[in-house]
């Protein structure tokens, strides 16, 4: 499906579709115990997953964590005692962070407490009330129209009390300090694309990284609840994101067959931006790139000015851009194991650029001779250039500034299909290079 | 008409088109008696419009202030005793700067003497002699055929002798010394758009300024003679000039109701055109962009190299660009009060654009919590994001380099729809800003 | 043909193809007599040309001179006993630096040392082996599938021993030791666009750069065996080269009459660019610029990273890029006297923008009054523009930053044709000009 494959093939399986399925029924919230189940079941995939329990209350920046909720069970009993909306049916059917009830009212009092789509009248809406005290119930507009007058029984069996935000992470190291992040969020329930395609990527992605061995960067992968999680571990760890984070991306809306799609960074140019439009490019035939202006994800916090992370996100069917978004037609019939596994792979692929993105440097005056050692055909005229272009190419664009995407860029070729020529340059003395260049991060660092 | 109406709505009226009629049909030229009417008659309007007097002679860079021109009649007797040629019917008849004549002569003699317009056949050309003695008259080439054999009688019954230029200025003192800057010419005789639109539109906007209170900037509107009078200005004002005009606008050529087009500065990306260019886009459907290498006014000389100040210029029909142009057709009939009112409104904005042209930087880490300050909806899922996006926007973009036009085009908005908004955030100071970086003018201060 | 002629006309004659049809027929490789032979005859036209002659094994950087090849007869007799490929008919025939031999063998044996085209059955292809000891013919592909079983004799009377590498160099001083530096290759045998119009042109080229008086930049031609001749010069002139080379011209694959080609410099935007550029784009109404990935000669030395040089290439049909290249069919037939000179014409071109590229400086703030010094039309209104629009542009855009070819290709002119206004106005004291800005070469000092 992907273009350009790359050398390590990883062996075909349903193995992302069966984690995302597994998860699906959970309800989570941005806290409680829907978080904690979840995180409990990647623990089983990632051994080295880290859960932290953060205070209702504590502050983070602008922000307090809030109280936490847990939720049992919630219907509504109509006039005529059957259960017309059921909790445990469907998650969604209830409004998140509702508060604790148990209480008959009219119809008409119950009118503006219940949500529902009119254009969509078969889909259940997601709608939560996370920072003002509230109840509510999410149906189907068709079935709203169908309630008869009379007297409704609402029970929310839930609680709201001070606790605390649960969030997960992974850190492993490399030769350098300097490290790659991920974010996904674990905070929605009963919806596949948004958001169980992210934190399923970033498993597959963080369990394949914990495989491999002598690694140049640093990786890090949080499982936050959107928005509070993010600014709660941002103002836990900024100094040292800002230190030492060269490139950062959100993973979210990509479990789908859809065209992948690219967010840019705030200020665009990072490497970030730069490894992400380079695997796409080299990776699909077409692909949608939005402006930060459309971004509604995390990015919103880590490249928000004072933060000034280069984080950039890839996605495939983008929040706002589906009409399932939000909805429960965002289900399992959505997404697909191929989607989520080709995401999977564009992210590899990612982490593959980065890992060898050298800065090289040719270290003869005019091109070596590649044919005294074996590198070249030996005989001229109407010979096949394509054959050894690449070698060639490298030793002419390797000027010591730019860096391997720079280069692949240049020349129009995927920078991992490079990797074996520029191993073979530096065992014959032909290139020398080096990392971890700071002109990569020049933009986040103009503030 | 104008796309995205600013809040401050003005009165329609009648004004403009009055004033440019009773303007009309005064004979104006670079000199002379005719300036100094118009002049006073401004001066109805704009009180504090301070008139000055330069002497013939006066050395001005390369140029010298010529002798004062005042014509008191004009015109051409026929063979048959009538007069074929009369300056008081239309004073485009007489070349501008006419030496003094009363002869008598043949039409082989006469001939030399006249202008026409084969292509045009029914309009009279306006011709000026400034710096070369001489004397001619100009009708429409269908009369010029019509001329009989015979003896005709030439009277020009004006003086050219030394005197005086006059011009005319008004400064405005705002907050700060640093001035926006606008400069139109009063040395046309009898034509509308090119150019009683320009001094008309000036007036207005001059008016409209002198209503405002507590303004930024400071405020300059000069009325010159063309070429001569903005070199008279320039060598006068020059080292101010180049210390304390951020943004300066040449206004002609703006009456009739055609698209709106665009004039950049020489070097482009000063803040006149990021201004003007803002502007129009958020104002108009679509308008032409110039190139530099199209101008002909007075950016001419506030361009030059060597006094390099950032003047850009809108128009409507540009000179040189209508067949009208610089005939007897560009009258009263080719400009209306809606072309010269948009016009005002379209410099109005420039104004606006300019007073709140902060730099604006976010407070906090992250994003701000809106909805614990009322500034955003509580229920999540299902909103409606565009009601709150400038907000939102505004807060993920103030990094404290990009200015309000920057922001407001990478937003797609008018910067003037936003000034409410940076007003709501700094009130809950989540915002902070500042004024006159010196970044904005790096161009003009290239050299 | 060209549009926009310069003043100075060269009188049409066929001499260009001439040169080319008498060294058509000599067979050229990278070392040996035939080098020797044509540098003999370019030195009729050139009597300034130096021969250098550099001994086998002497080293290059990485590389090696190898030892000297020379060829006196090579034919292949058939079972019938007669010539089935003879040398003198046609020296494509014989594999360059084939090694010599006297043999009798099957048509099996035979097989592995011949070259066909399949897809180009009636030409024969152009195959070299300098650096593997090896031996070969090429032949139609239709004459091959036509050879009978049988015993076939092989002779080849070569010599490859220690020996010499040969190149010509020409060095026309100018004001400046600031050089512009040509370059072509004389190593190919019998084929003429390449290449035998690089050395056809660039003989013409530098016979009339000889013939100039006042230089203001050094000029320097080099006749060098292509990538081992290259890497020899630079060898010996790297430190000189990188000191004084301002622009440079890899001159090839220019005497037939398709439409002009470009090819950048690696890093693009050097003098060399922009002049090639410059000039194309005002003397032919299309032209193809390819990518530096596209290089093929020896630019692939001059511009590799550690050599740096600015040097692009002005083309016509490019290697690789048409049918008959490195065939039997790139014959006197695919160019022309008519593609030759215009190459001549195009490169004599370049010379002028380089010769007379200033950077003016306007000496008056504001417009100079051109009228009263001749300059300018007196009559003012309806006047033709066009006329000193030339003059009135110059002194607009000569802020003291700009150069001749940037302000040239701003207004839309060529630059050439300039030189008279800017001559009339350095005459009149409104311009001041100066040479040599390192601006010019920033590209190339990056590293």
């Amino acid at each position: 499906m992907l273009k350009n494959s790359h050398t390590e093939q990883i062996p075909v399986s349903d193995a992302e579709y069966e984690l995302a399925k597994r998860l699906f029924p959970i309800c989570r919230s941005i806290t409680g115990d829907g978080v904690r189940e979840t995180l409990k079941i990647l623990t089983e995939y990632l051994p080295n997953l880290e859960i932290h329990e953060v205070s209702s209350g504590t502050k983070a920046f602008d922000w307090t964590v809030p109280d936490e909720w847990n939720i049992r069970d919630a219907y509504v009993v109509g006039p005529d005692g059957t259960k017309v909306i059921d909790f445990k049916i469907n998650n969604l059917h209830l409004v998140g962070y509702s508060t604790p009830l148990d209480e008959t009212m009219s119809l008409e009092e119950l009118q503006p407490h219940l949500h529902s789509l009119p254009d969509q009248p078969e889909l259940i809406p997601y709608v939560t009330s996370y920072y003002k005290r509230s109840w509510g119930f999410c149906i189907p507009h068709r079935d709203r129209l169908a309630l008869k007058q009379g007297q409704y029984r609402v029970v929310i069996d839930s609680t709201l009390i001070p606790g605390h935000l649960t969030y997960g992470e992974i850190y492993i190291p490399g030769k350098s300090k300097k490290e790659i992040f991920f974010s996904t969020y674990i905070c929605h329930p009963s919806m596949a694309n948004n958001e169980l395609s992210g934190p399923t990527v970033t498993t597959f992605l963080a369990k394949w990284v914990n495989s491999q061995t002598s690694l140049e960067y640093s990786y890090r992968f949080v499982f936050v609840p959107e928005t509070i999680g993010s600014l709660v571990y941002l103002s836990r760890n900024l100094k040292p994101m800002q230190k030492n984070i060269e490139a950062g991306f959100v993973i979210n809306c990509c479990g789908d067959e859809a065209n992948f799609s690219f967010l840019p960074s705030r200020t665009g140019g990072t490497l970030a931006d730069r490894v992400a439009t380079h695997v796409l490019h080299n990776s699909v035939n077409e692909f949608t790139t939005y402006s930060f202006s459309q971004r509604a994800s995390d990015e919103r916090q880590y490249c928000s000015p004072r933060a000034n992370l280069p984080v950039a996100s890839i996605m495939r069917s983008k929040y706002h851009e589906y009409p399932e978004y939000h909805t429960s037609a965002d289900d399992m019939s959505f997404i697909s194991q191929r989607g989520l596994s080709e995401t999977v792979e564009i992210y590899r692929r990612c982490v593959h650029v980065l890992e060898s993105n050298l800065i090289p440097l040719t270290t003869t005056v005019g091109e070596p001779q590649l044919s005294s050692r074996g590198l070249y055909p030996t005989s001229g005229g109407q010979i096949d250039q394509s054959a050894i272009s690449d070698i060639v190419n490298l030793t002419a664009y390797s000027d010591g500034r730019l860096d391997l995407i720079e280069i692949a860029t240049l020349i129009n070729r995927p920078s991992w299909c490079l990797a074996k020529s520029v191993q073979i340059l530096e065992e014959n003395g032909l290139l020398t290079t080096r990392r971890f260049n700071n002109r990569h991060i020049f933009i986040r660092k103009r503030n």
